[in-house]
């Protein structure tokens, strides 16, 4: 069998890029990594939030082309059913792709203007109203997640798909310095600690700085 | 059991409602429903685009409550697997689950500039360069599943997830006026001659008009 690959773009830039990367990770698939250079017109899409879900991430494994982050992470379940990718009981397993989901489709005010940047950190940084009621909601799924659970990952004792798809969050919260509760903040802890995560925040500070003309188009 | 319930908005303009209902008439679930009066500020935030998927639609089963429309998808698949939600080939599967992906998170220009309005007509329609190019995405998406299933729905003999995540798009391409090739049309044709979309449509007609305080605000 053909080893996977999986296309992803900037480590430090790249939060949809993270998320798939990460629930391959958790779903122990050995892979290579095609990335896309950040000179690329598909990674600019991307940057602006203009990008179909079409081009990054995705997976190609054993013949199928899987693209979206949700449907590589349901592709990864399939493919690897015991790796715990979603909650065994249905109903948590419907808590867990409900939270997916709104991740997926929403919180647009919290992605543009707090967007991933795992290098930089901005103390005190000014949050736009309808961002801080993103982040309000982001923590009220955690702690709802966490209670319900028992922790110390969103569904239990180990990372599922849902802690993937909220990890970039995860980094923005520290990138944009924003104050989060006891429970929160050890969540957060826990998730920057995992081995995936530590590999890719050491790669993310690594990456070169080129991207500055997207700036002037934020 | 109890029966389940179903929360939607509007008929005529609540896009990811008719998504969740459709599928719900395509899993063959019993259901009742509880419809959202257009005054609740959950309708408003959602004809805005500004509500979490949190609300609308969201379905109560069994003791499972579920919303995001793409996880009470998968959620119906699982209670009615012979129902079809789901190509049963893994490779169509994936394909599916991408394509209702980039619906689920993407074609914003689509969804803002031509909002969903079953009752409304626009002849001649003029479309904004970033809205065509999710429409000609939309088609290209359409075509090349078309002509991998053989038709006449999107993954074959049977309508699927994927037929409605874009039913609201079909709808919106005969609100706006949208020119379509042949093979489109008749895709088009099929959807809105589907009994349940037939039945969705009658009562979207019917529906009393009384949210234009919102039109201000887009």
């Amino acid at each position: 069998m053909a080893k996977a690959v999986l296309t992803i773009t900037s480590r430090n830039y790249g939060a949809w890029a993270l998320r798939g990367w990460l629930m391959a990770r958790l779903a122990g698939l050995e892979f290579t990594e095609k990335v896309i250079p950040p000179d690329d017109p598909a990674m600019k899409a991307e940057m602006l939030l203009l990008a179909p879900s079409m081009l990054v991430p995705s997976l190609q494994h054993d013949g199928v082309k899987v693209w979206d982050t949700l449907a590589i992470g349901e592709y990864l379940h399939e493919i690897r059913p015991k790796a715990g990718l979603l909650p065994a009981d249905i109903k948590a397993r419907a808590h867990c792709r409900a939270i997916c989901g709104e991740m997926h489709s929403g919180f647009s005010s919290l992605r543009s203007s707090l967007p991933m940047n795992i290098k930089a950190h901005f103390p005190g940084f000014k949050v736009w109203s309808r961002a801080q009621a993103d982040i309000d909601r982001v923590l009220a799924i955690w702690r709802e997640c966490l209670a319900a659970s028992g922790g110390p990952f969103l569904f239990g004792k180990a990372p599922c798909m849902a802690d993937a798809m909220y990890a970039p969050v995860v980094t923005r919260f520290a990138t944009y310095d924003i104050p989060l509760d006891k429970a929160c903040a050890a969540y957060s802890k826990r998730i920057l600690d995992l081995p995936a995560m530590r590999e890719w925040i050491a790669a993310a500070k690594r990456e070169p700085d080129d991207i500055d003309e997207l700036d002037a188009e934020f």
